[in-house]
C-alpha cells in the first residue's frame, strides 16, 4: 500500500508500517509523552491520526494511560474514535468521564456516532446524557435507541436531506449553496423526495442530478423504486441486502413509509466485518461477546461453557469405547488405531459442516438446492471414504504386522467418512430449519457423531472379524 | 425486511421470499418455460430480476437449462449476472458462448465487468474477444488483465471524470449536462483533478461540489491527501484500507501517479466477503477454490489433502499412544480416558487459535500487543486447565470406581489445556511471521500439539502413579 505522503500535512504512514501493523516505536512515544504529563506532544502525535487509528490506539494502550490520554487531549478529543474500539475497551473509558464531558461529545456527533456511544452507556448515565442535550436531538437519539440492538434503527444516520418533488434540480443546487454547512449531513450521496407528511417518493443520487437541466423538476429524475427498510429490520438482514446488491445507501422509513433516516455503505461494512467475525468465532468455540481486549479472567470464563458441552460429548464418545473394554484389552492395537478413525471422520465431517454453514449464512444454499448439496456430499464422502479406507487399512496392517487389521480398518473408515458427510450436512441444515444458529451449535453434534460412529464401527467390525468377545 | 411494492413496476420480491431465499415455485416456473422454450415468459420472468438474484437464478438450474436460458434471452441477457455467479459456473456459462457474443457483451460492460468475464475465459479465447474490441477498450482492458489476479487493477473501474485544476465548479456542472451521457460513468462519486501530465493532484466529492459557488476553483475544494493505491496492491489490502478508514472510493495511480482507475466501495464489499468466506473455509479444512457449483468428484478432490495431511498427524498422536501399549493393557481404563484428555486440549486450543487467527486478519493482534495476548491464553488456559481438571478427574475417578485416576487424569487436563494455550497461540503468530497464511496451516499443527501432548502427559503420568512398566 502507499500513499502520496508529499502533498499531506501529516503522513498517513505515521501509525502503521507497510503491511499495515502498527508501529510499536510510536505507541511506545505516545506513552511516554502521556507519562510525562507532556500535553503539547500528546496533541502532535495523536492530534492527526485517523479516529480509526486513534481506536486501533486507545486499544494497544493500558486502562491508565489511555485514559490519561484523553484527558490530556480535552476538548481535541476525537470521540468519533470510540466507535472503532471493542466494546469492552469502549465501556471502560467511558466509565471514567464526566457526564458533562460526554454531552459535549454526543451533541458533535453525527446521530450514528452518537448512538454508538449512548448504547455502551449505563441505563442512568445514558438518561443523564440525554437529558443534557437539547430536545430536538434528545428525540431523534431517543427514537434511535428505542430500536432494538442490532437493528437498522440504530445504524441509521438521522441528517439527511429531503426536499419537495416540485423543486427543480437547480433549486435542490440552490438549497446545498446556500444552506449553512452545519445543517448539512457531513457527507451525502444522494437527495431524498418526500411528500408533505414526509412520505418517501424516491430519491435523487447526486450524480444523477447534476446531469440534469437545472430546469427539470425532481420528481421527473428521481428513482422511486428504491428498496427501503424499517428502523427495527435486523442490521445483519440489511447488511446482506447492500452486499446482494450492491446497494451504497438505503432509507429507512416507517411503517407509514415517512422517511426517519439513511444507512449508508460505510457503516454496513463494519456490520459485515462483525457477521464474519461472529461467524468465525462460533465455528471456533468462542462466544461472540469475547474481545482482544478481555483479560484471562474473562477470556477462560467466556470460553468454559463451549469446553463443558464439550468435555460432555467427549465422555458420551468414550463411553462406546467402555463398551468394548474386553475387547481391548484383548487386543490393543485397536485402542491405538481407534482415535485415528474417530479424527479422521471429524476432519471431514468439519470440512462439509464449515462448507453448509458457510453457504447458509450467505443464502447460497437453501431448500431450492439442498438436495443436491446433501447427495453430492454423500458422494463425495464416499468417494474419500473409500480411498482413506484403503490407505489406512494397509498402513495400520503393516504397522501392527496383522493383515486382518486391513478390511477391519478399511470398512469402518469408508462407515464413518459417510457418516460424517452425512452428520456435516444434515445437522446445519436441520438447526438452520429450526432457526438455531448453525454456526454455534453445528459442531459438537457432528463430532459427536464422528466419535460414536468411529468409536463404534470399528471395535464392532473387529470384534466380528476377530471373534473378540 | 420490506419493499415498496406499489411503486415498482416489478415486485423486487418475485425471486425470493422474506428471509432473503430464493423461491422455490419461481424456480420451477422458470424451468418449465425454459423447457418448453416460451421465449417470451422466459422474458417476462427473467427480464427484470436483478443481476444479482438473476446470477443466484442461474446457479440453481442445471447446465442445460441455463445455456438454454441464456440463448432464450438473446442480446436481452444481462451478463452483468455472469459477475454475481461463481467461477466454476461463471466459466460452465462462458465455454458454451460463441466468441462474437462475448465480444458484443464485454463492450457493453463497465471495464470492472468486462475484467471479471474475460479472465474467465481461456486465453485463445480471451485473445479472440479482445482481437474484436474497440483499440481504444482493448488497450484499458489489457492493462488490468496484465495486472496479477486479485490485485487492484482487476477491480478498478477505468471510466471517470478528470478535470484540470484551473476549471471552477460552475464549469465541472456545466460539463456533466453537455456531456454524452454514454460518456459518463454510470455511477460516480467524486471528479478526479489531474494535471496535464495525467497525475492525480486531488479529487473532489460531488457534496462537496454542489456546495460550492460557481466559481470556486475545483483545486480550492479538492482533497490533496486522498490515500491512493497502486494496480499491483492485492485486492485485500486495498479492502483492509476501505474497512479501516471508511472510504467509498480510492484512486488508482500508476508508479509516476498517474490516474489508472477507481476502485468502489460496492466491488469491496465482495472481496471483503470472499475473504471471510476464504478464511472460513480455510479454519474448517476446505481449500478456498471450492464452490457450492461443484459436483461430487471435484468435492472429494478438493477435500482429499486436507484430509491426508489429518490422517498423517492422527498417526503420529497414535504412535504416542502405541509407545503406551504394555500400560493400556495393564489397565484400559487408560485407553477409554486418553481420548477425552486429548480431546479437551484440542477444543480449548482451537478457541485460542481462531481468536489469534482472526485477530491476525483484521490486524488487531500484532507484534505491539502479541505479548499481552500470549500471557491472557497461558492464564486463561492454565485456569480451565484447573477447572477442567478438577471436573474431569473427579467424573473419571467415579466412573472407573478409582480414585488413584482423579490426580492422574486431573493433572494431564491441566497439562494439556496449557500446552492447547501456548499452542493456540504461537502456531498462529509464528506462521504469520513466516508469512504462511496462519488460517490455513495452524490446526494441523496444533491439534497435533494436543494430541501429543494429552496422549503422552496422561500416560506417562498415569504409569508413574500406578507403577506401570
Amino acid at each position: 500500500m502507499t500513499f502520496d505522503s508529499e502533498e499531506t500535512e501529516t503522513d498517513p504512514n505515521i501509525f502503521r508500517d507497510e503491511s499495515g501493523e502498527p508501529r510499536g516505536d510510536f505507541v511506545e512515544r505516545v506513552e511516554r509523552a502521556v507519562a510525562e504529563g507532556d500535553s503539547a506532544q500528546v496533541h502532535e502525535l495523536v492530534g492527526a491520526l485517523h479516529e480509526s487509528d486513534l481506536g486501533a490506539l486507545l486499544e494497544l494502550l493500558d486502562h491508565e494511560t489511555r485514559n490519561r490520554l484523553i484527558a490530556l487531549m480535552g476538548a481535541d478529543f476525537d470521540f468519533v474514535a470510540l466507535t472503532e474500539v471493542g466494546e469492552t475497551t469502549r465501556e471502560d473509558i467511558l466509565e471514567e468521564l464526566p457526564v458533562e464531558t460526554l454531552a459535549e461529545a454526543v451533541r458533535d456527533l453525527e446521530s450514528d456516532d452518537a448512538v454508538a456511544i449512548l448504547e455502551a452507556l449505563e441505563p442512568e448515565e445514558q438518561a443523564e446524557v440525554l437529558e443534557a442535550l437539547p430536545a430536538h436531538e434528545r428525540v431523534i437519539l431517543r427514537r434511535s435507541l428505542d430500536c432494538p440492538e442490532d437493528s437498522a434503527g440504530r445504524l441509521m444516520q438521522t441528517t439527511l436531506i429531503a426536499v419537495p418533488p416540485f423543486w427543480t434540480a437547480g433549486q435542490v443546487l440552490d438549497f446545498f449553496r446556500n444552506t449553512d454547512p452545519d445543517e448539512l449531513p457531513d457527507n451525502f450521496f444522494e437527495v431524498f423526495v418526500v411528500d408533505p407528511g414526509y412520505r418517501l417518493l424516491g430519491t435523487v443520487f447526486l450524480d444523477a442530478l447534476v446531469r440534469e437541466a437545472p430546469t427539470k423538476r425532481v420528481d421527473e429524475i428521481m428513482q422511486a423504486d428504491r428498496r427501503r427498510v424499517h428502523p427495527t429490520d435486523e442490521s445483519a438482514e440489511v447488511a446482506r441486502l447492500f452486499e446482494r446488491y450492491n446497494l451504497v445507501s438505503v432509507p429507512v422509513v416507517d411503517e407509514a413509509e415517512r422517511l426517519v433516516g439513511v444507512i449508508t455503505i460505510d457503516d454496513i461494512v463494519d456490520v459485515l466485518e462483525a457477521a464474519a467475525t461472529e461467524e468465525i468465532k462460533a465455528l471456533g468455540g468462542v462466544s461472540p461477546a469475547e474481545e482482544l481486549s478481555d483479560n484471562f479472567w474473562q477470556t477462560a470464563k467466556s470460553r468454559f461453557l463451549w469446553l463443558l458441552i464439550n468435555l460432555g460429548t467427549a465422555f458420551i464418545a468414550s463411553s462406546v469405547l467402555r463398551l468394548f473394554e474386553s475387547q481391548l484389552q484383548q487386543m490393543v492395537a485397536l485402542a491405538v488405531l481407534a482415535p485415528i478413525v474417530a479424527s479422521q471422520g471429524g476432519n471431514s465431517a468439519t470440512q462439509t459442516m464449515t462448507v453448509a454453514v458457510r453457504a447458509l449464512a450467505t443464502r447460497e444454499l437453501s431448500r431450492a438446492n439442498a438436495t443436491r448439496i446433501i447427495l453430492r456430499e454423500l458422494a463425495a464422502g464416499a468417494l474419500n471414504g473409500a480411498a482413506f479406507g484403503l490407505i489406512t487399512g494397509v498402513v495400520a496392517a503393516n504397522w501392527f504386522q496383522n493383515i486382518g487389521i486391513a478390511p477391519v480398518m478399511g470398512l469402518a473408515m469408508c462407515t464413518n467418512l459417510v457418516a460424517g458427510a452425512l452428520g456435516g450436512i444434515l445437522v446445519p441444515l436441520t438447526l438452520d430449519r429450526f432457526e438455531i444458529d448453525p454456526a454455534v451449535s453445528s459442531s459438537a453434534f457432528v463430532t459427536t457423531v464422528t466419535d460414536v460412529v468411529g468409536y463404534g464401527a470399528f471395535l464392532s467390525i473387529a470384534s466380528l472379524w476377530f471373534g473378540l468377545y
